[in-house]
């Protein structure tokens, strides 16, 4: 075609004589020119009768050079295409599908680039090697994020550990949250559980746990915010109200607690939920606080506005022994049991009223989710003395004081175990039966009564405390904790199985409540440093110190030795092994979940900070690097 | 544009009056159109100055139309692209790059496809998981094949294991192919190691595998094809040459072996590689095997064309002590010893050849890719007789029975014990000093001379057999295989290293060697089978049979109660354990790469097909998945 113009274009006279028509022809010869040079999306060279015509019409040379450009134009522009993505070499390779077979067993599509490299399916590698992956969204780009692990952070404390400061990572833990938390008594202040028994029991640890970590959120959050509704010191609060003409409230000075107090008498006939009314109105504080003494039977309702479709619920708090109910509607009920005498409560009422509507009759509450809007007001109903209402973000000493008195109060004078009401069957294990001490279960409340005695500085702890350590001197077999490995080595059980099942994080758990009290006695009792003598008489109670940190001292380096010793039998390689069943059943090894390794890890980070044992930090190195795949060498 | 000219068309004159230039103006743009509407290469609208002026000059629709063209063409050449592949619906699902970010620590390119479906490359994977893939070419497509491990088949035996029969798989081995065997002996006819000292040692274990596989290979090939060059039983083959006058071949009878024989005499002054010849020719049949007796110094040497660039070598057996030597150019040396009485000879001329070629001075001979193209010709030198010349594709036997002679004389008479003449440094270990005994070493040298007692019935080999039981009954540190776990459990150490180490694949091969010789006393002797009485004499030699029936009898049984109880310790819930090291020393487990992990299950196959121990086969079931990707649960 070019030919064909210059051609014509040297005929001077055809263009004198013909201007229009050449002037129309050369416009469009230009314009398909000027096109083809500046189009960028030509990917190769035409094909097809039409391209045959214009390679006739065009040079070798300039259809190359336009090949060329058009291709790098191509190319630019797929790179450009790449949506949200920062530029990526690579991110313009095609990519063809491809069959992969995987152990000669079944068929996983992935794909196959033009440099044959293959990408897997992250659904399969997910699933074939339990890992974790997820898109994050960023400012102006997305990336996926792959992890090894679901884990938690390990322990990894900015002050030394010790008997009296936090616990572990325990101030992250949410322990009523639990689904096999049925809920908070309303009689004792500490979380029932249903983790191996519907109806509900007190299972010590999770008691232990749950002072624990109000224990701890008290050493690290801020102090809480707090509204005094009525604290009686002044003329009766305006703000009382009477729903029937027969209701009083009077300030009344009351002796025992050298302290004025709001005494309130209703007619015995008026329902539940009506009565004496004090408003609240407070949408900021949801924990509910009070001394109470009932002289008569009563209640104490709570009326919250929330963001649910029923919108208002009420709690009664009830004289009598009912652990939880709710009638389905707005009404959910709480036995605080038949006391006359006085006692400080707190409750979450957030965590009362999710445990109203989760109620369920598995092992699991159901999740709820709702959100207190508003604490409108509280009302009391029957005869008695309430003083220092409260609304505050949190009453952790309060539960932690709850917690330390339930152990104090619920232990076996005779064994001193916190003895497990509720039949325990561990698969491969003959069923251990009802009435079980569990070592972890030792280990944790001394941990919890360490820290009572150190923050109460009440002398029955360590009667308790001490009292705690018999079942560590006893085998399972004779109702105690203690087992032996292959004759050699000393293990204190969380599960007393036959045979013995080795658990690890219970073990460690037993050792740290060991440290616990020893680290009490040397540090309030002036045992053990140097052999000085201790500040203090030698006799509380009917306890014998000197011996008694002697049994402590002793049991927790025979169980050190062990750890240090064992440890490397539930390595294996990848990930750490709960317990030692797959030796003693000779079963395949009882892999611990992420959330156990982490708590592995977590324990030897505390055993290695108060120990020094390099064999400890040997393991908690290797161990880690499993959070991030790194396994151990094969030959 | 096209306005333009249809405008044009509609006046009628100017067709008539300007036809020439109206058909170039309709020829180009014609062109123009046709090439768009055929060129599936666009991929979006163009843009920039001459797209502009093209968009003005055609209508809206058009453009519309063509662009939808382009794009669907652009779609069907992309998905034809797909090389090789089955079609696949999704293969021309656009994927874009994304960033993958690892464990927090390290990004990887991956892709992402328009359902956000994320793929990760497979060189990641492959690093990262240890697992393997290769992509496999078949008739028409390619696929690509995962793998979690490189193993190789596990022990499937279709015939039950006997003492007599197969060991294992050793069919499939080829000992003397091993880098670290330095070559075969021209005087013992065995390997000679260079594991764990460069020089070269002769090493129990290796001896006996090397006699294991050539027995088993005995037992499972087909006969060899064998060419008799010389048997001496007619005149003198006219093949002999000679290359100096006073050279003689004759033709004698030898009384010792009641045959006839060929008798050699060649001048001493004549050269390595001269004397008397024999034409062999031979393209097939590599393993050549003679009886030779020498009566003064001499040697025998063998002519080879191979496919290598120096074509001819020649090897030389020659009647010193030398190990092995090669000149760099076609001369291969083996001392055959200076004995003077007659032995029957069987080389692996292509070992002999390959051996040669990769001479090193590293602990790993050189892989060597050499092929025999002909075994040309026999040279005898010096003074001797010669018979029964032969060339075979096999010579198992005369293998095996080299074997079974050097395990014999190589007994540590004392101690029974097979001594390692090599120090053994295990890493976390004393070192162990030289003249140690393996307990595999006693196992594998049990199952070799179990085997030799079947086929050759030469009681001397029962009196080895007895004696190599001495060892397991003295622990490592009083110079025995003998070992304890924790005051419980019998173990038979591979290695005697203080600690001790308890490797159990070494641990598993002398449980073998004492089934073994139990099986031969109880199938041989009569022993253990219902109380009978025992068939034979009950005296060998100096053996008490009784005695060591009662001996092996519960040397293995202990054995195995050990190897039931301890197994699990082995099992790290996705790969076994090589050893114990992690316990003892307090490490990372030493995890068994795959080729170990196959032995273990082979190991355990056997095992559990003489024992039934009910453990054995569920360790056989939960390991064999480990090699599939098949982990332990995790709780």
């Amino acid at each position: 075609m070019l030919r064909q113009v210059l051609r014509y274009m040297r005929n001077a006279m055809f263009i004198q004589k013909h201007i229009f028509l050449l002037i129309i022809s050369l416009f469009s010869i230009l314009g398909f020119i000027l096109y083809q040079s500046n189009n960028p999306k030509c990917e190769s060279w035409p094909v097809g009768m039409s391209a045959k015509s214009i390679e006739e019409s065009l040079s070798k040379d300039k259809l190359n050079e336009l090949k060329q450009q058009w291709l790098n134009e191509l190319k630019t522009s797929q790179i450009l295409s790449v949506p949200d993505e920062p530029p990526q070499t690579d991110s313009q390779v095609p990519v063809s599908a491809i069959q992969c077979l995987i152990n000669d067993e079944k068929m996983v599509q992935c794909l196959k680039s033009s440099k044959s490299e293959i990408y897997m399916p992250f659904d399969f590698i997910q699933n074939y090697f339990d890992v974790y992956g997820k898109m994050k969204h960023y400012d102006g780009y997305d990336r996926f994020e792959f992890q090894q692990s679901n884990a938690k952070d390990v322990y990894n404390p900015k002050t030394p550990y010790t008997y009296s400061g936090v616990f572990m990572t325990f101030e992250t833990s949410n322990v009523e949250a639990r689904d096999r938390v049925k809920c908070i008594s309303g009689i004792t202040g500490v979380p029932l559980s249903t983790q191996w028994h519907i109806e509900g029991y007190y299972y010590g640890i999770q008691i232990a746990q749950f002072g624990m970590s109000h224990y701890s959120k008290h050493m690290t959050q801020k102090p809480p915010t707090k509204q005094v509704y009525e604290n009686a010191e002044e003329s009766v609060q305006p703000q009382w109200a009477f729903s029937n003409k027969n209701c009083l409230v009077e300030i009344k000075k009351d002796f025992e607690r050298n302290s004025q107090v709001i005494k309130f008498t209703t007619p015995d006939s008026i329902p539940l939920g009506s009565g004496v009314s004090l408003v609240l109105g407070n949408t900021m504080e949801f924990i509910l606080s009070f001394d109470l003494k009932m002289v008569a039977n009563g209640s104490l309702s709570v009326v919250l506005e929330t963001n649910d479709k029923m919108k208002q619920y009420t709690i009664h708090y009830i004289t009598n022994s009912l652990v939880i109910d709710y009638d389905l509607k707005s009404n959910i009920y709480y036995g605080i049991g038949p006391s006359r005498t006085w006692r400080h409560m707190a409750r979450d009422l957030l965590t009362d009223l999710k445990k109203g509507i989760g109620i369920s009759t598995t092992r699991h509450a159901k999740k709820v989710k709702v959100v207190i809007q508003k604490v409108s007001r509280l009302i009391v109903r029957g005869r008695g003395y309430i003083d220092n209402v409260t609304l505050s973000t949190s009453e952790h000493l309060t539960q932690f004081f709850d917690a330390s008195q339930w152990m104090y109060l619920n232990q076996d004078k005779e064994t001193g175990g916190w003895k497990n009401y509720v039949e325990r069957k561990l698969e491969g294990f003959e069923t251990i039966p009802s009435g079980w001490i569990s070592a972890m279960g030792q280990g944790q409340g001394m941990s919890v009564l360490s820290r009572a005695y150190h923050v109460f500085h009440d002398p029955k702890y360590i009667v308790a405390l001490s009292r705690a350590l018999q079942p560590f001197t006893k085998s399972s077999e004779q109702g105690g904790v203690r087992a032996t490995f292959l004759k050699t080595y000393t293990w204190y059980e969380e599960y007393p199985t036959k045979p013995s099942s080795f658990v690890l994080n219970g073990f460690m758990y037993s050792l740290i409540g060991l440290y616990d009290f020893k680290s009490l006695l040397e540090h309030e009792f002036g045992f053990g440093s140097n052999g000085e003598p201790p500040k203090v008489s030698l006799q509380i109670d009917s306890v014998n110190l000197p011996a008694t940190y002697k049994l402590v001292n002793q049991l927790y380096h025979n169980g050190m030795t062990s750890l240090t010793a064992m440890l490397p039998l539930y390595d294996g390689g990848s990930h750490t092994f709960y317990d030692l069943r797959h030796f003693m059943l000779h079963t395949s090894p009882n892999v611990a979940r992420w959330g156990y390794h982490v708590t592995h890890l977590s324990q030897l980070v505390l055993l290695y900070s108060v120990s020094r044992e390099p064999v400890l930090k040997k393991f908690i190195n290797n161990w880690s690097g499993y959070l991030k795949g790194k396994v151990a060498k094969h030959n």
